[in-house]
């Protein structure tokens, strides 16, 4: 049988998504665990990624297609007994030529911490010049073809909460950094650092000189890929970072001590 | 010449202090900087550390010594031009016998994230019982003899702030690992997992089974270092360790994100 199955992951905790040997990666790690649990013994043609995410992008909602016999309800627990940082916590029976790259719609989430004070609306405002069908090659790092480059934004919103700027970005695919190289481009023309003629113009497939970098990539979330599945939920650990949590903010905290320095 | 240094680093960048090969040390990169910038060629007999803190502890104020014959102005300029992480703020002149390892007062600031809903007050009529002279063999991780473990804490102070609890704590000199385990022996005995009796039986000298355990490093800075000196201090960096608050912040809000969870 064939099996959807939705996972979240704190992306900092590994060294990136795909395998690579000597390297702990999300996907060597769950590949382990899949064989070790006898869940899916040869990856060839029985395991399928819907989206690769970038070193140091976390998941709530990630998703990878397994082939198994092994009875259905063992899964998630399995999974989750073996692996750390990862948590496994939807699954849906899938058709058996099912593959999770293509999707309905993929949501990203990016949290920027607003020592700027950047005004939501504002950049909102600006974020529309994005929406639709546009050339995005300017905006990713990409080699592929002019034609794989076109594709169509289909939200984004942009809010103001505990400090933070989020950017809420929908579309059925995003080419490589794109949403780091989006964002990066929104708060450049805020700041007067890109002028939006130029934006515009790169968008209808011009050739133009921009400088655009990507923001870092520990803020940045997947949220959720929509593949119009109807996915069997277990329990999902509310508590399942609350360490990482506290070492985070204990961090901040020692740091801040540093900052504020010394008088003597 | 001879010069006291006090220098200030994010004790969580770095594998820990000593100088070990491989590792990516506190003193290891102010060696490796020192020798670099000519100010200290040869270790042996011309640089001596006041305290060796714990992998992941952080400092605002450690000292240490040095016997160079550069001009001083140049020093802590041609440290801080190479350094990262790590940041020299303040130098003494000091007699040509002078070392660093004993001092008048230490001085360690513990943060906790009160997620169990300590009360300060409460948690420090318990500490009380520590202050004065004991034997402290019960709460240190050393294999000392016997007559260096027995030492006096000048004081313990216990507040909150911002959501944390802050201990502060004061002694000439503490034994290895001893604030972590009084930290978290006072928090044992707040819990009830510690009887009262049997901390006051061992700070007698009385052999007790206690199972003591240090609270996670990341949380302590050793504050500064008192040797009755007076320091010229140079502007300190306030906006040092701004990336790493930023990071951390981030990192506690994405993970937040994730523990929120999905109901689908």
């Amino acid at each position: 049988m064939r099996y959807a199955l939705k996972f979240a992951y704190d992306g900092t905790a590994f060294d990136g998504y795909a395998r690579q040997p000597d390297h702990t990666t999300i996907e060597g790690a769950i590949i382990h665990t899949m064989k070790k649990e006898g869940i899916v013994k040869d990856i060839e043609g029985n395991f399928y990624p819907a989206s690769r995410t970038d070193k140091g992008v976390s998941a709530l909602g990630n998703v990878l297609v397994i082939e198994t016999d092994v009875d259905e309800r063992g899964i998630i627990p399995a999974l989750n007994s073996d692996l750390k940082d990862i948590v496994f916590y939807g699954m849906a029976k899938v058709d058996e030529d099912f593959k999770p790259r293509y999707a309905y719609q993929r949501w990203y989430r990016y949290f920027m911490l607003n020592k700027g004070g950047y005004d939501a609306d504002m950049l909102s405002r600006i974020s529309d010049t994005f929406l639709g069908e546009h050339e995005f090659k300017h905006f990713s790092k990409t080699d592929k073809k002019m034609d794989k480059t076109k594709l169509a934004i289909d939200e984004i919103s942009i809010h103001e909460e505990n400090g933070f700027i989020i950017f809420d970005l929908k579309a059925r695919r995003f080419l490589w950094q794109m949403i780091r190289r989006l964002v990066s481009t929104i708060l450049s023309v805020y700041d007067g650092k890109l002028e939006l003629e130029k934006i515009v113009s790169a968008l209808e497939g011009n050739d133009e000189k921009l400088a655009i970098y990507p923001v870092p990539p520990e803020g940045l979330i997947l949220m959720d890929i929509d593949h119009r599945l109807e996915y069997d939920y277990t329990k999902y650990p509310i508590d399942l970072f609350d360490k990482g949590i506290e070492k985070a903010l204990t961090k901040a905290m020692v740091l801040s001590e540093l900052n504020n320095g010394s008088e003597g």
